[in-house]
C-alpha cells in the first residue's frame, strides 16, 4: 500500500488546493473583531461573484444539508403547499424536510436519472393552485443529472407567484447558474464541492421576494434564522461563533474562483465531463442519466454486469489510488459516481480513467486496453 | 503596531495549541470511508472521557448554539412546559429557542451575576406541575457565573421526572462536570472554549431517559435529528458531510485533554481563575458575579468608574497585545470578560494581568503599580 494519499474523485468532498488548505491553519481570530469583519466582507463579495447575484448571501457554519434546512425553515410555513419534484436521494430528502417543517409537499415523482422539465412544473402549478414555492435540486448528486430547463422552470414558477428555491450544492461554481438572471430566490451551496474548499460551511442567497415571505412568517429555527443573520450582517458578523478555519479556507477558495473567472471554470468542468463521458462510451459503459441531462460535475456510470460496485471502488482505491463513490438509495449497488469538481483538470480525469479502465480489466471485464484514456485525451485536444 | 498575533483571552474562541492547528490542515478524507470511521470513533471515545459518561455522544457540524438547537428541537414538544431560569444572555437565548420550537418556557428570572439554586428550582417544580425538562446554562458566559448547585438541581429535577438539559459550552473540560454522576440527560458543548479547539463543531451527549423522550416525539429538525445521528453512529459516520478539518482538530484537542487528565486540567483552570480574582481585588476592581458563583473559566470584572469598556479593550489589545471581551446584553458597557480556558496557564494569566494593570494606569485609574501581578503570582506559588 502506498503512503501517498489517494486522489479524491468523490462527488464531495473534493481535492482542495494547497493554498486553501494552508488558509485553514491561520491563527484564530475573534469573530467580533475587525479582522473577522474584513473576512466576512470578502467572503460575501466573492460569493456574490460566484452566484452572479446582487442578492444577500450568507455564510453558515453547517454542511450543505444545513443550508437546505435554513432555506426550508425560513420559507416553508405550516400548511404551505410546496412543489418538489423527486428524482434522486437529495430531492427526496428535501421532500422530507418540507414535511418536518409542516409544509405540504406536492411531489412530482420522476424516474431516477431523469429530471423535471418546465412542462411538468407548469402543468402541476396549473393543476394545484396556491403553491408557495418550488424546491429544485439543480444537480442531483445521487444520479449525476442536471435540471437543464432550470431557467424556464424558474420563469414558470415566478409567473405563478411561487418562490424558486434551488439546491446547487454539487454544481455552483462548476456550471452555469446566474442567480439573478434566472431569478432564483434562494440558492444554497456547500463549501466542499465545486468551490474546492473543505467541508464545514454553506452559502445561502436570498432575493427580495424571499425576504418578503421570510419577514411575514413565524421563525421556525433559531440557528438558521435568516432575519437574525441579516441583523448581524450589518456589522459584517455572523449571529453565532462561525467555523473560523473553514471561513478562512472558503475565502481563499472563492478568491481562486474569481482569479480563474467563471467562464473559464465552467468550460474546464464541461471539457473534463465530456472526457469522462467519451471514455465511458469507449469502454462500453452506460451513462446513468439520460443524455440531455448529463451533469458536468457528477459523472454517474452504470457498473458492468457481473462485478460489484464495491469491487470496482476497492480496486480503484487500493491498486490505483483513486477514490470514487458508489450509488445512493435505490441505485446504491448499480452505479459508480465520479466527482468532476473544483480543481479537476486533464490530469485528474486521465488518472481516473486509467484507473477505471485497468480496474475493469483486473476484474475480468472485456475492454479494449487504452480505449478509455484515448477517448478522454481526444476530448481535451 | 506589532506584527505578532495578540494573545486571545476571550471567552471563546480561545488560544489553540499548535498541535491542534496543524491537525486542521491534514489531507481531506472521505466521510464515508474507513479513515473517517476511525476518526469518529476516536472523537466519541475521548469525548466520553471528557464528559465522564457512558451515554451516547455525538459530534455535530455547528457552533455551540447549533448544539443547543439540537437539544431543544429533539426534546421540546409542542406545548411542553420547560423550566428555564434566565440569568444572562445565553440562558435568555435558550428561553427564546424553547418558544421557537413551540414549548412553554416557565422562566425563573434571576438577577445577572447570580445563578439559580436548588431551592428555587424545587419550589418552581412543585408549583408548576408537569414540567418536562429543566434547561440550565452551567456557566453563564455573559456574566462569569457558574451554577454551583447543579448536582442538587439535577437530583431535584430528576425526582420530579423532568429531563436535565445542560449548556456546558464555556465550561466542559475546564471545570467539574461528571455527566453520569450528576445525571445530566443532555449536555452540550462547543469546540472553541475549554476544549482549546477552533470553532465549528459541537458535542451533544444523550442519556437513556432523553432517548425515551426523543423516540416518542415528532421530529422537528432534519439537520439536528438525533435519531438519524444514532442510525449513522452504527457505521461510525455522521448523517451529513462533517467539517472534516474541525473534526481532525477536535480529535487532537480531546487527545490532549486525555493526556493531561481531567483532574489536573480542572486544577489548572481553578488556580488560573483564583489568580485573576486575586489580581482584580488587589487592583480594587469589583468582580461581577457574587463570590460563591464565580466561574473558573470566564472572569467577569466591573470596569472602574470614568473609563469605558471599549477604551480598556482597545488599549489592552493595541498596546499590550491582549484581547479580552466586553459585556453582552444589558451589561455590555459595564464589564470586561476574560477567558480562562483551554491552554490557559500562569504565563497567559500574568501577561493578561500585566496588560490590564497598565491599561488602567494609562487610562488614568489610580492603582498601585504591580499590585495585580503580585497578587496573581501569589496564587500560583
Amino acid at each position: 500500500m502506498s503512503m501517498r494519499k489517494p486522489l479524491i474523485m468523490l462527488p464531495g468532498p473534493t481535492n482542495v488546493p494547497d493554498r486553501v488548505m494552508r488558509a485553514l491553519a491561520r491563527p484564530i481570530i475573534s469573530h467580533r473583531g475587525k479582522e473577522f469583519e474584513a473576512l466576512y466582507e470578502s467572503i460575501v463579495e466573492n460569493a456574490k461573484y460566484v452566484y452572479q447575484t446582487e442578492n444577500d448571501v450568507f455564510p453558515l457554519t453547517a454542511s450543505g444539508t444545513g443550508g437546505i434546512e435554513c432555506a426550508v425553515s425560513n420559507v416553508v410555513d405550516k400548511g404551505d403547499k410546496v412543489l418538489v419534484p423527486v428524482y434522486g436521494d437529495f430531492s427526496r430528502r428535501i421532500k422530507e424536510k418540507i414535511s418536518v417543517y409542516g409544509g405540504i409537499p406536492i411531489e412530482i415523482p420522476i424516474e431516477w436519472g431523469n429530471v423535471p422539465t418546465a412542462d411538468q412544473i407548469k402543468e402541476t402549478l396549473q393543476r394545484e393552485s396556491d403553491i408557495k414555492a418550488v424546491f429544485l435540486v439543480y444537480n442531483e448528486t445521487s444520479t449525476g443529472a442536471t435540471v437543464r430547463e432550470l431557467p424556464e422552470i424558474s420563469r414558470v414558477a415566478k409567473e405563478h407567484g411561487a418562490l424558486v428555491i434551488v439546491d446547487a450544492i454539487s454544481i455552483l461554481g462548476g456550471d452555469k447558474l446566474p442567480v439573478d438572471e434566472w431569478k432564483i430566490d434562494i440558492c444554497v451551496t456547500g463549501s466542499q464541492k465545486c468551490l474546492a474548499c473543505p467541508p464545514g460551511a454553506a452559502l445561502v442567497s436570498v432575493s427580495s421576494d424571499a425576504w418578503k415571505k421570510i419577514e411575514g412568517k413565524t421563525v421556525r429555527s433559531f440557528y438558521f434564522d435568516l432575519l437574525r443573520a441579516r441583523r448581524f450582517r450589518e456589522r459584517r458578523q455572523t449571529p453565532f461563533t462561525p467555523a473560523i478555519p473553514v471561513f478562512f479556507a472558503l475565502d481563499e477558495a472563492l478568491k481562486m474562483i474569481r482569479e480563474e473567472g467563471l467562464e473559464q471554470r465552467f468550460r474546464r468542468h464541461a471539457v473534463c465531463a465530456s472526457a469522462f463521458y467519451a471514455a465511458a462510451e469507449a469502454l462500453g459503459l452506460e451513462v446513468f442519466p439520460a443524455k440531455e441531462w448529463r451533469s458536468n460535475t457528477v459523472i454517474a456510470i452504470k457498473k458492468p454486469e457481473g462485478i460489484s460496485v464495491g469491487d470496482i471502488r476497492k480496486v480503484m482505491e487500493n491498486r490505483y489510488g483513486v477514490m470514487v463513490a458508489g450509488g445512493m438509495g435505490k441505485v446504491k449497488e448499480q452505479i459508480i459516481r465520479i466527482g468532476c469538481m473544483g480543481i479537476v483538470s486533464q490530469r485528474e480525469v486521465l488518472t481516473t480513467v486509467f484507473a477505471l479502465e485497468n480496474t475493469l480489466k483486473d476484474l475480468g471485464v472485456k475492454i479494449e486496453t487504452g480505449a478509455g484514456v484515448e477517448a478522454a485525451k481526444k476530448a481535451f485536444s
